[in-house]
């Protein structure tokens, strides 16, 4: 029973068969191959963004960190909210890749920006002059870091702050799949339509080995990307196979319907906790719960071997109720989730 | 009336004199000449560390960085308060310097670090893993830069705290000479038997024109420092100016002098601000006054031209009272803080 | 006809199948997973290193910059050929990486450093003091960019000049398989028994999808080495799809196996190309033929979109004879060599 | 007697008066203070450039390593001179600083870039794709390294060659004023007239303490700059006594005369050495002496303890005639020329 992270399931069967499928023949490389068009074509489409520059990476560090590198300077101001991904998961790379950038982290609830909050902040960092360094961008998570959804307003709203003072908004998507999965709304009324002007969208926790594509709705923010990710190591010689994986998950709508897929296991589960006398921390709008658990029930499932991770560090262990971080996968077994549910309930 | 910083004034005449009496003849660059030695051998002995390396630069953030740099890797997490000038004031220079170093920052009253609050996030820290990058090294500001004061026993404290987890320990001391001259100690006591690993002394806000020096109480520490401050300019082909400005401060005792001077205007000064209604946000340990002063009084200053810094933001103007920063130096004169109690006094 | 590169071609079936096999089942992610065990236990066997740090990567520059800046300070001399894969083909990336590490490009016939070249670089740079920055670490690649191959004595004659100047030696072993296909020597002999400190060694040109793996033959010189891996975004969540690429290759020995295939295919391309009046311009030794050709028949073989590169850039076009780079490897049909043969013939 | 170099002397009386007369009072510090105003528009009135923008450091090394990461990013590929003091001196500066850009040096008698030479380079640079990282900027010294001096038309030639390609110029000036001082020609005429887009003007080697000018003759490109000086600990924030020097230099004509005299000192000094049957390597147009010296009277002068330095290294020792530098200044006393010259020749 595995509920520490969505990458802790492999690929879906359509992903390695899109690997197998590509495999033939002798193409070239560093993505002058027809694989890479077509996954670039199947994404403009999935966005509705027909001039859109797309790049493969393969993981969402490096998909985040080159994007805030392309987009801030290494004297920038990288505003985000506090449990971002990039601040709390990445060692420091975009710091690095950037040269220096600096996070400038806020609060808010359930894993979001709030405007007003970030809007205050771009007008205190932007006053203050040489010491601060210079506003450079704004950065959110969609789905976000607590489970929780940004809808096209809520994040037009942001981008809305954040171009009012001349800042490109980067969104990371390390869970957008999911985030969709959740919204009614079209794939570009949350990004580009709502102002994002980059978007990382997440394969590899949504069924992919390990693939991500980048997206810059606006071809003239890509200027030099591709040296930056070649500088990097992140550019791949046999790229098909970065390309064959998005390629696999978005040309069929096979994103979406794993992405529903985790989040209904997500609802599962989250209603097992609950019933275990669990209190949720977070709205469940994605495929992560975040819950308080008695400790009995916490060491039980200790007992049992389930894994997954306490909130929002192992300290947490100390705690009675327990605060804990679930997370559920396009393949996570229904029985994981009953599983889990009677072990915390004290009925096994 | 300047209040707006201690490096409103320029350099002390015997500064200003050593610079001349050095300026004759032809020596070797780069630290190879007899003043460089001098000032190096008057620093050892005013920190009783015969051993020290001791090197000189410019500006206060150089050296700073430079030991940041030195001290943490790229992937390295840097706990210091979370006032701290290299977190709030350098616009990055620590995490360009070390290549991505994340800074972790800490709350404190009166701007100073808690040994359980450091040790509590180290620990966390330590446990965060590849994600939240290594543990590297702590910082810390004496006097802090809310104008305290740590004394011998709580710089121990903190690196005692420090040295557990085997970090190093890294004093910013801008204002080390106001730090000294506030306390009943040597300056060995409040940096190397303290546990202090690496000092930042600095000579510009002390009446120096741009000096600061660096010092490795563990020469091992050092190791490749000549070459980074090198490969970041620091390194002056006629190093000679930089050393006579540390030498003329330290061989005559005129830095705890001049560091003394300041600390008066700054109590005489908080006494006139207390005179006018204006509350104390922290003891006036240094050369800094921080207090919410009536709005009214602000607004007559500001009328008669009184220069200083609204806390900690601009966006303070918008209260009353009116939070600020007044700084005093070696050189402010007595009767500008007269003039300035009596305006604020609404006497003029 | 695709004679550009060795990643013309996919992966062996044998890969596939390996990813297609620890495709089931959740395991944790980063590395802490059975097959990223096997796979480095593998390695350990095949280099009889049993202590060597194995850590896996997706791409060669990755591989090579992680382990420059690795043993490389920002301010370091990284002494390699003029023609090392770091210094022309990786953008940068050994800079990028190290913080402004310097490579000091040293000529020698057929790709290959020389020891007394070598020797009085290291003297010279010795003398260089702050200004030309400090000897840090030796490069050379084996096989080397020119097809060549050192020998364990070549190597270890660079090996003694480089620790005896104290700086640790890196193997570029991007095709280190078809350097060792070619050698009658066990890889010990040519990498840590020679001296080598730290190895790249390729997959991806040998039959892997997109896998490099970094060995560190001594323990204590890969301090840090995940958290650099991580802060580059290198780390994959779920790594057991990297190590089952390079477990798939040195478990059963089919990486010399596939090596001694892209070797053998070398040698007739060369024969071919000798017999269309062809000169080669270094020895056949590994995968590659570097040889000038009469330029009427590089213009039937382009005609016929034969895929090569000029060497060693495009503005060799003008030349007659054409200096040409052709590269085969494990899956280059012998079918492509013979039609390549008899059109440049002009036999077509 | 020191030939060293030109920053074995100390500075002018003029800079330490004008030290000393912009020491009274307070101001505000970073640059806002009435110095740097009137010695921007001094410099601005020398260049007549009106628009340009001005901005002073301490070292020669930040100057050029600012504008590199100014003009080129991380992944740029930055032409100069095989013996380019940012090739050469600046222990990685300028990658340091940029972020991992790389440095193609390019051969030239006398220290100096051909038009044909860069003009194909660039046209190769241009093909290597990602692998080669991207051209991004042309660096030329003037005077050079060799001492030889560019004129208005030289440097629009390979300014012409740069700007078709795309690339705007840096000129590298520590020893701009001897250069003017060797031409008849306006100061604009060298840079911006010719095409040059930002110039390093030295002050130290002229006659000043520590005094860098940074011009950006178009406005634009300095883009984000003041941020970079500051992220690099380059902002003084007692910047009076930065920009005191180079208005004591510049102001006056002063500049000029104390670069004539080093000039001078430098053609005496060349008569001496071919009299002492020395051979010029170079023709001597600035303030340096290249040349071949017989063993002999290199030795005479060791024993004399003069100082100058080997060319291009130490190990020229060996050599017989000797290759060496020897570097006049401002301030070098005509007795020293003419007690060396004896030496040399054995008279003394």
């Amino acid at each position: 029973m595995n509920f520490a992270s969505d990458n802790a399931y492999g690929a879906h069967p359509a992903v390695m068969q899109a690997l197998v499928d590509c495999n033939d023949g002798a193409v070239m490389g560093y993505g002058a191959d027809p694989v890479t068009a077509r996954a670039t074509a199947a994404l403009r489409e999935v966005f509705e963004a027909p001039e859109a520059i797309v790049r493969f990476v393969a993981t969402g560090t490096a998909a985040n960190a080159l994007v805030c590198a392309q987009l801030s300077p290494g004297y920038g101001r990288i505003y985000c909210h506090r449990d971002a991904h990039i601040e709390t998961s990445e060692c420091g790379a975009p710091e690095f890749f950037s040269g220096g950038g600096k996070l400038i982290t806020l609060p808010g609830d359930a894993g979001k920006l709030r405007p007003d909050v970030l809007k205050e902040a771009i007008r205190i960092g932007a006053g203050e002059g040489l010491n601060g360094g210079c506003n450079a961008m704004v950065s959110l998570t969609n789905a976000t870091e607590l489970g929780t959804v940004y809808s096209p307003d809520e994040v037009a709203a942001l981008c809305e702050v954040s171009h009012a003072a001349g800042l490109p908004v980067h969104m990371d998507g390390a869970r957008f799949a999911n985030a969709m999965a959740s919204l009614d709304a079209a794939p570009a009324d949350v990004t580009w339509r709502a102002g994002v002007d980059a978007l990382c969208f997440g394969g590899t926790k949504n069924g992919a080995m390990a693939a991500e594509a980048v997206l810059f709705f606006d071809p003239d923010r890509a200027e030099g990307f591709d040296y930056r990710r070649k500088q990097s190591g992140h550019v791949f010689s046999k790229q098909r196979f970065l390309a064959a994986q998005m390629l696999a998950l978005s040309e069929s709508g096979l994103w979406l319907d794993l992405a529903r897929r985790a989040n209904c296991a997500a609802v599962r589960l989250a209603e097992g906790v609950q019933r275990a006398g669990g209190r949720l921390l977070a709205p469940v709008e994605s495929n992560a719960v975040f819950a308080e658990i008695p400790l009995a029930a916490h060491q039980r499932a200790v007992a049992a071997d389930a894994k997954y991770h306490l909130w929002p560090d192992a300290s947490a262990e100390r705690l009675d109720p327990v605060p804990v971080r679930l997370v559920t996968s396009w393949n996570t077994p229904q029985s994981d989730i009953d599983g889990l549910t009677a072990i915390l309930c004290g009925e096994t």
